[in-house]
């Protein structure tokens, strides 16, 4: 049974897919309501699919520019095969592919949810949550389909589907990374050009139709109306989907690279039932039971009452979390000890071998749980409604704009010290349990539940959605309060779903950070080499340009919007009154196109910045290992400033947000309860307004920037260091010499098989008027060693 | 008259510090004006007086207690000697004297600056620079003294006199840590305490007075206003002095040690005309002639037209700073060829030995001058009045808080872009040119204009409260243009003047830095190993947590005034009619207690973490080199992290500041001119709340949290390193043996003199019921080569 085991995540990521199908048939088969209801959800779907459609022209833009420069890199470089280019186009239409399913099934079901709100709050429950199950899985089936399928296609391409060496399961890899390369790509354009939709949208509307013409938020008279709720689909549901399944997919490529290590590790072949390779097959049948898991776990989400309040809601969620959760902690356990040797060698960095049980990468993987877990409880405390921070934040809002920012500022700021301690501890803890396998198999426990995840998020929007049908359609007011309900207990998760997605693409980028270093060969990154720390320097700071960029896209797209809402309200006759119908389209449209001009920007800085640092200094001649290692500090420095700007912005904004919806019940500020409309109340709508960008456009694609950046160095990493050959070097020593033959060149064999030859090469030549000699070992296959020795003769 | 080079430094310290008495003196007897005039200013001194009494109480407990910790550390700790606490006290206390200096002569320059405004706008300059003046020569000449004097003192104790050897000298700089430990202690208290204490008693006199009372600002009837006058001179004045001093004292230390290890890396010695210590004099030397350079400079700021405008007053404070730092240029040529051996070797890691010409050391130097020259560039044109950024914050004032606080944010952040390439190329330049010794020696060369830096500095808040002292004592409306005009000017270099602390802060720390990595005899920081990368997540965690709780302090002070304040006006009879006097020294006794109370979370976060990190770990028997390693990635976290948020938070509060200056003017909106009171001018006035804290309290305070962060771990680094006798370690190998006599020992001696031995020794031992073998090299002195035998010996 062993031996199938390659085949058991796609037949799970099946099983899901079919699952999907399932549930989306019972979804569209629910009544999507009458006339009025139908026409605003057809506009919804309208502008969904009008953007999607953009967004496809552009990518298929960039697609076919990045698959040349792919295509020319791996005719150039011996160590990078050409099936990059079709793995990177694949994993973007898969993600794309994906996000489509999520965005129509999430704006079909958003009418359903209204329609079945009016007569029952648990059937919308069903429904919505069922149009969440259904992104969800769509996106986990399909991620863990994709990268399934090209791993054996590649393992049967080059390895003939049986274990040679770690090098060759090498150059597997180093292909598959293609694929993960492709769906982060498409995250960027989903998530930072999501963000900036969303929010264009949202505050053009706003601006113009509440501020200016004094109408009710949701009202169909607003032209850009049917934009903003667009817009809530394009960002929350669109956006984090394809932000989930570019860290599903990494994570778990990032731990088969360093499954292939731990082999390496172990003498360059181990012997189990799976033909070898059990420590690399490990994460993905992870992958797999988390889909059947998160199936069990959709299924779990019920209520009864027709009176059931937000928490009857959120214990229905919780329930499916947990259990989801604790499922994927036996399933660890049982594949751990089932795929792994009981006792394997790993290679710990001024420690040298040691001996990891397979008990402990299950510690790893419950590590990554815990995380997964507490990271959602930190975020609901710093953003949650009635918590400590947003009474603090309610309180200085009293004294006016200025101090309320300053409240929420700081808020987001401390936020930062639980976070970051929570993660340095899942880093150390992890890679104290089984090294940077263990870090990366903690990411992939994490990301198990992703379709669960990706349920409980997108059922927010949905139910977002639904409320503005319910308002826009003038449905009974009990209809409201239904899916207010669902839209209040979606914007907590939607804040803890945050959470979770930094923590994935903290670890992620961890996980890719450890592969990379292990691709180029180098030994590590010493920050101690001046031109490596001021690339840890320039990291730090990309994700505050990043931010900065997307936050002025915003502001720049929004003004777009209203110029254009007043042009409607001015021009269109009778759009006040509601006999003129105004033009959707033509907001929907400014909003897509300027959301994915004003992407090209952060996108180019994103993307720019790692291909200069490796290929500038290489036309200048810089050593390849040292630009290797110059890259590591600058993806160093993105992910660790990344993290704290992510952390910072969501919570920030978060709390704003829930610190403004606390004076919708009425807060207690200086012994007066203070409502709606008190002074008070508006500097936390200005706290708002400055929140909602930092919440749900730079902070959430902080995400998208730490894992490309890690990406894109991974790809980059076989061109730096040439590993089939580097790899072999153990020690390079250069010594002045007083006398000696000049171009003596001298190999002493110590040891000799063909899987593991050693030895030391002796080179003595000129420079700078000087004798040198260097001295060399080299270890590895025989055949590696050659080609090491051959590199060595004709290099200076 | 080489070797009476060591002596040259406090000679010229000694020259400087006579300048300032004669200076001081000029300023005191200048007219301090009449009755109304004297008696504010007399209020200003008594309560500056006040602060720096209540200041000193909570120093002398923090010097006695920190004295304590040292004295033990320096009795259970061989490598570290008792004298490191003379020095820390010595340190702290002429740091201390320096900015009473400083104080006294700020809040005596005033009235006389005010007094001269009646009549004359150059004597307004002359009196207000001349005060900058004696502030700036006061801070230097103490710092280059103290300095100076110590390392002699230590060189005579140590090494009697004449060189001995690099390790000898290691502990002569170790020792020499205490006295610029001391110093930045002292910096803490006084720009995180006088922070917090500018903007409580600014806030609170602004809430209170210019809000609720509808009374100007610098009112005398304004309970606070003494206190904020005060504040100017506690934040601006001494904050900025001890940040400075503590900057020079670190930057000189930190090249100092590095030019111990050029020797180290030519050979452990040289011989030159300065006993073979010039690389280790040349900073003291540079930072000596940087003082005279200085009064030169400050000899050319003056104006002749009592008509001049804001540009005559710049161009004249231009043309100083610019003469300055040519003449540094100039000096740095001769010293370093006077100085340096025509060629050095320096060890880069990983490439070996190289060798460096002096002329090399010099182009370093260059580099630290353009580097101080540009950033405060790039700072006036992110903050400057009518600069592009700013008229777009102006701009998007016009459509709310919300808007302008975003921009304002995004300025702040894109801010980063400029100053992190300038910093991120002079790292990389200065060490391509001369290694880790250049980046200190450009510290240093930028360095060396601190006196007239600190005298352009300080010159701003002194004509800053000569105009408050012409408002409360209601002169003639000329007076208060006059000293608008330098008040004006003072803004402007005020906001550069932050960019160049940052620098130099920035600079100081990667110093200390490469400093602490010697100290420890690491041989680099390895972010690819978990521990170390854990630390440089929470690393650059503090800086937010720092900032957020530093902005939290402010408002709890503010809030605090604000009671006061109201109490007063309440019941005070007579208050508002000019008749019942305000009692001032209540206001300035809260800002005071305040400051100083809630400057104690932050400093306990900055101190505690990195001896957390240094002795928790120790507790759990972790190995020190390892723990080394940790505690050098935590401090690169925290430079890297705190030079960014510095530039974020600086130039977003100053570019706030000048969006709402511009409203005085009148700025167009829209192709309307726009004024005071409007609703853009509120919005920008909110903005400028929110940019208070940031540029005055937690921006200026990353400074001092970097050095301060890299400073203690240089003070922790031998106890780490154990570094006389870890230093003589090359290379240890550790390999598991198939069969092998365990316990053996065997010690090879490859070369013997006693200046230069190399052993290798193999002992086999058994753990974990495993054969194992460990090779280790030794390189070194004889003596240390046996001293590390005999530790490898006894430890298993």
């Amino acid at each position: 049974m062993g031996s199938l085991m390659i085949y058991m995540p796609i037949a799970m990521a099946a099983l899901g897919l079919i699952y999907m199908l399932i549930k989306k048939s019972w979804v569209m088969k629910q009544d999507a309501g009458d006339g009025k209801m139908k026409e605003i959800s057809d506009h919804i779907y309208e502008g969904a699919l009008a953007f999607l459609n953009a967004e496809y022209r552009l990518l298929a833009i960039f697609v076919v520019v990045v698959s040349v420069l792919l295509a020319i890199v791996s005719l150039v470089v011996p160590t990078t095969h050409w099936l990059i280019v079709i793995a990177f186009v694949f994993g973007a239409v898969f993600s794309a592919f994906a996000g489509n399913i999520g965005m129509k099934i999430a704006t079909k079901t958003n009418v359903r949810t209204t329609q079945a709100a009016r007569t029952s709050l648990p059937n919308a429950l069903k429904i919505s949550f069922g149009g969440g199950t259904v992104m969800g899985l769509g996106v986990a089936g399909l991620a863990v389909l994709g990268l399934t399928a090209f791993f054996i296609f590649f393992f049967w391409f080059f390895m003939g589907g049986a274990w040679t060496n770690t090098m060759d399961m090498t150059i597997v890899l180093e292909t598959l990374a293609g694929f993960s390369l492709g769906a982060e790509s498409i995250a960027l354009f989903a998530r930072v050009g999501g963000g900036i939709y969303t929010k264009a949208a949202d505050v053009g509307a706003d601006l113009v139709g509440k501020v200016e013409a004094g109408i009710p938020e949701d009202d169909p008279r607003n032209p850009a109306t049917i934009a903003d709720n667009v817009g809530d689909n394009v960002g929350d549901v669109a956006g984090m989907g394809a932000d989930l399944f570019g860290s599903y997919v990494a994570t778990v490529l990032a731990a088969m690279v360093l499954g292939n290590y731990v082999i390496k590790d172990m003498g360059g072949a181990i012997s189990d039932a799976f033909g070898g390779i059990g420590p690399i097959l490990l994460p993905m049948a992870i992958a797999g039971a988390g889909i059947i898991i998160s199936v069990i776990g959709t299924m779990l989400v019920k209520i009864k009452s027709n009176d059931a309040k937000e928490a009857k809601v959120m214990g229905a969620l919780n329930l499916g979390n947990w259990v989801s959760i604790a499922l994927v902690a036996v399933s660890c356990f049982a594949l751990v000890k089932w795929m792994l040797p009981e006792t394997m060698q790993m290679n710990f960095f001024g420690e040298g071998l040691q001996d990891i049980s397979s008990m402990r990468v299950f510690y790893a993987t419950l590590v990554g749980l815990v995380v997964g877990a507490v990271i959602s409880s930190v975020t609901e405390y710093y953003t949650g409604l009635g918590k400590k921070p947003i009474l603090k934040i309610v309180q200085q809002s009293s004294t006016g704009a200025g101090t309320n920012i300053i409240a929420g500022l700081a808020t987001g700021m401390i936020s930062t010290f639980p976070s970051v301690l929570l993660f340095a501890g899942a880093i150390w803890a992890s890679y104290a349990f089984a090294g940077f396998y263990g870090v990366a198999l903690a990411a992939s426990a994490m990301m198990a539940t992703t379709a669960m995840q990706l349920a409980i998020d997108a059922f927010g929007p949905i139910s977002d959605n639904a409320g503005g049908i319910a308002e826009m359609s003038e449905q009974d007011p009990i209809v409201r309060e239904r899916t207010d309900i669902l839209d209040s207990v979606g914007n907590t998760t939607a804040a803890t779903g945050k959470g979770f997605a930094i923590a994935s693409a903290a670890l992620t980028s961890l996980a890719l950070f450890a592969a990379y270093v292990t691709f180029t060969g180098i030994d590590g990154i010493n920050i101690f080499k001046a031109p490596v720390l001021a690339m840890l320097f320039v990291g730090g700071m990309v994700p505050v340009v990043f931010s900065a960029l997307a936050m002025n896209a915003v502001g720049k797209a929004a003004m777009q919007m209203v110029e254009e809402v007043r042009r409607q309200f001015r021009e269109i006759p009778g759009i006040m009154e509601g006999t003129g119908k105004p033009q959707y389209d033509k907001c929907v449209a400014i909003s897509t196109e300027a959301s994915l001009r004003e992407m090209i920007l952060p996108g180019l800085l994103t993307i720019g910045f790692p291909l200069v640092i490796a290929f500038v200094p290489m036309i200048f001649g810089m050593n390849n290992l040292a630009i290797a290692e110059m890259l590591g500090g600058y993806m160093a420095g993105v992910t660790v400033s990344g993290v704290l700007w992510a952390i910072f912005q969501n919570n920030a904004g978060g709390a704003w947000d829930n610190a403004k919806k606390s004076f919708e019940a009425g807060v207690l500020i200086n012994g007066e309860m203070t409502y709606k409309g008190s002074d008070a109340h508006k500097a936390a709508v200005t706290g708002d307004t400055v929140g909602d960008p930092f919440k749900d456009t730079s902070g959430p694609s902080m995400n998208i920037l730490i894992k490309l950046t890690c990406l894109i160095g991974l790809v980059i990493a076989p061109i730096l260091g040439g590993h089939a050959i580097e790899s072999a070097v153990v020690k390079t020593e250069f010594v002045e010499v007083t006398n000696g033959i000049t171009d003596a060149f001298d190999v002493e064999i110590v040891t000799v098989d063909s899987d593991n030859a050693k030895a030391v090469v002796t080179k003595t030549f000129t420079e700078n008027g000087k004798i040198m000699k260097e001295e060399r070992v080299f270890e590895g296959t025989l055949e590696e060693v050659k080609a090491a020795i051959e590199k060595m003769k004709t290099k200076k």
